[in-house]
């Protein structure tokens, strides 16, 4: 059994902490494996990303808030306090890691060879040995070599990612999985609390995902047939979490 | 010594042929290693490029053309005529190849599980969970059956890759490599005959890429230093093909 786990945000800030946990494994994948000029593109999106938005004061707010809200659980007596306590000394890691002054990513955008190549990282197939002579040159160094420079590419980022990784487990936590049934292949929920995070879990075997919307409040799970992409209106048994 | 061959296109036939070799070798790649969703890239960039141009036409008239200088080889009495029969036999495959009527991609542009992940694709950061579910689903599948669709996919390309790829090693065997220096990291060369491809072999040891420019009869090479990215004025041996 292949069980996969399917998520949604419900407001902007988790969509973007989910983009940015995303590209984070990326960047560990490209340092666990060699992908080759593939690894370039986590970098970039983060790159671009940075560049559109900067995270830092709203998650430095998101961080006070809810290191507040640990230091309360911390004093409630059946609570794992070595867990909070682990999760307050993250965040206030974290917490100082994002006080740099320069905007994330700035530095890499100094770097001649990444900007060359970022140039044409976005148009189809254009990552050829005359377009980029210089990956030609880089991809030939040694795989040591290589993973070195690209962890210190990867390290600009960690003051963000490490945070939010820590955030959006903490969130994780806050809700277990429940069962669940969609009649007709679809599941409508909602919530008194405002939640920020939808996750359903579901058994590949049944050869369906599930395509999730909703709002703070409401929530709705469609499920699609994957072999036609078509809505299926069989009843799907599932694993639902919803967390705040 | 890692010698390193780098190529520069002298008209805009070779470039696209170029850049489509280079994106038929990606999908060879992708088929020996599971590289997951990066897999797609080459597949979508294949599909932008033939939705933009029609490469079947000149293709044909550039088979016909070289079948020609082929079959007058052919006579020839020094020649490896088992070798000449060789591409001869490929050439006249990859004419036939080519005559099917409708573009070559676009049964793929059906596809809804393909034009779902096309379109977030060039996004920074966009295959998220939540973007695509169903990328999430079919990552779950096991690599036999990803890479045996992921073949099927690639298939549609062949017809005008197995050619291409074809003509570029009659193109590259037309010139042997010769010895060359460049005095302060820049050499200059022309040609009577007019030229299509020029490749430089460069031991990596040097430290430096070359930077190719040129056109037809007339070319030129700068040295660029890949530590800083700047111009070498150190005099550079390397190994210098020019192929009609």
């Amino acid at each position: 059994m292949t069980e996969l786990i399917y998520e949604q945000p419900l407001s902007e800030k988790i969509r973007s902490y989910l983009r940015l946990e995303y590209l984070a494994q990326q960047l560990r994948h490209n340092l666990e494996h060699d992908h080759q000029q593939r690894c370039f593109y986590p970098l970039f999106s983060l790159l671009d990303l940075n560049e559109r938005c900067d995270y830092r004061s709203d998650l430095l707010k998101e961080i006070d808030k809810q290191l507040a809200v640990l230091i309360k659980w911390q004093r409630l007596p059946h609570v794992d306090s070595n867990e909070v306590q682990g999760y307050i000394d993250g965040l206030a890691k974290g917490r100082e890691g994002l006080q740099s002054p320069s905007r994330i990513g700035s530095e890499l955008k100094q770097d001649r060879f990444l900007s060359a190549l970022r140039q044409r990282f976005g148009m189809a197939g254009a990552c050829c040995n005359f377009d980029l002579p210089q990956l030609h040159f880089w991809l030939a160094k040694s795989w040591d070599e290589r993973s070195h420079e690209y962890s210190q590419w990867a390290s600009h980022f960690m003051p963000l990612l490490a945070p939010i990784e820590l955030l959006l487990s903490l969130i994780r936590s806050t809700s277990d999985y429940q069962d669940a049934t969609a009649a007709g292949g679809f599941f409508q929920g909602t919530n008194a609390q405002a939640l920020s995070l939808i996750r359903v879990k579901l058994d590949a075997a049944q050869g369906c995902y599930p395509t999730i919307s909703g709002h703070k409040n409401r929530y709705a799970i469609h499920f699609v047939r994957f072999d036609d992409q078509r809505h299926s209106d069989k009843t799907i048994t599932f694993q639902l979490a919803t967390c705040a």
